[in-house]
């Protein structure tokens, strides 16, 4: 797990970078805004929960680990953007680790299983989210569902499948693997959720 | 007071879910976006005194009532929309109430009476304003002065007269009171503050 | 120090009651938004690191002035935004008098040192960064490489100084300075870094 979540965060922090270099920033926005779309998530949990220290000011290894990939990216930009199956892969694998990983943060916090499964949710998406703020645009898991829907059922499945007495190594293999299949089939098949239009609203 | 609460959570989370759908959300960004508008308020006071746990992470049903809100409002949103009159009524009270609600948490924070108003304010007014955010807009109380001018005016009131020693229930009613006249008055009369242009700074 | 962090606090309040104008805001979103640039630095800081009471909340006095001196800023905005080269002179020694101050709240909480320069860099360039937000724009600071590298620059001069022995005092001083020229400098002489487009990622 552990190493799923180096992997997941290097990937998040160059994606954050390539966004970054898209909307014209200079290396420090690119570090910066690479640092928060792979940290971002657990740190906006971890603030709402009152969960301190943070992971990365208890870690900052993993903060130096994100500022180097968000750095490497930028170095290696074209090369980096033609990976792009590599990088949906890991980011499935990502979202998956993520929303465990922040589940068990939620639960050793010992609050209720709803918001147990936001915690895992909020790890998962928030990072994507602030990358998206930063660059001035709407963040697009609001437009895209299936990156937060995602999120959710594979919160939902390992905080079930816990409170129904199955082992914790079983049931993150479950749910990582249900959160990648889901996330990949979702890319691969163009699954995508109605949005809605100001012509919904009004008449 | 708590009913008060949970009408003004339900209207805050139906008009965030409407200025959603306008933007082209899908239905999970109507669902965050309605809870964000509803609970962000109270979350961003509660960070910012420090105040743990958060509202809604202490008393979860505070949250699912306002993705189910949001849901409804999605389904609903035609009826919803042209229920115009009876939303800004009901954010009128909400505003009010969640300015004195914050009043009162502030204050169990012990902390100077400025800030006990502040954070009534920040209450009354910072769910609408990360709606704005996420929805990418300059946030509209920065440029519709009276929204934020009710919730220093209802929290003042309130703060004041309490520190004259005036009963909470008494205290209480006269700020809802003000609060909620003052904000129909500003919407039926069109009050507006003067905004300021680039006229105002250059030559 | 203490004077140079209340002129300091005077002068942000005032640049972000500039902006505000410059985007149509009422005097309401004035004050706020000269606040948020003020302070926004320092609250940021302190969320991340868990260390309450935030700042302005143990000393509501700094709100006041932000408030003053944004309100002051507008009533005088054609005077004051004649006064340019003040105010980029100020800037720069708030800049630096900042990032000492976050390094310092930062050392105290006994974090690491990477922890701590980053934690003197937010307090440094956050409050600009939350007005950019609030003003609906991309954060100056993630195209405008030089006023955070100055910020990471005086922080780690400041935290290296101390490191190896040296008298907090005479840290202060040097960091100070090299923070203040190399600001000024990079304002007269031009000085930028090179930023990216979207040619750098695609072919």
């Amino acid at each position: 797990m552990h190493t799923l979540y180096l992997i997941a965060i290097v990937a998040e922090a160059m994606s954050g970078a390539l966004m970054g270099m898209r909307r014209g920033m200079d290396r420090f926005g690119l570090a910066l805004v690479g640092a928060v779309t792979a940290l971002g998530g657990g740190t906006v949990r971890d603030v709402l929960l009152g969960h301190y220290p943070l992971g990365w000011i208890a870690h900052p290894e993993y903060l130096v680990i994100t500022l180097v990939a968000a750095t490497v990216a930028s170095w290696a930009a074209r090369h980096v953007a033609r990976m792009r199956a590599l990088f949906v892969t890991v980011d499935a694998i990502g979202l998956a680790a993520f929303t465990i990983i922040g589940c068990d943060v939620g639960a050793s916090a010992g609050t209720a299983p709803i918001i147990v499964v936001l915690a895992g949710a909020i790890t998962g998406v928030c990072g994507g989210m602030l990358r998206d703020l930063l660059c001035n645009e709407m963040p697009l898991i609001l437009r895209e569902e299936l990156y937060a829907s995602v999120a959710f059922v594979t919160g939902t499945l390992y905080v079930g499948m816990q409170s129904l007495g199955i082992d914790a190594g079983f049931a993150t293999l479950v749910a990582m693997a249900a959160g990648f299949s889901m996330r990949m089939l979702a890319v691969r098949l163009g699954w995508k959720m109605r949005t809605f239009g100001a012509a919904d609203v009004e008449h």
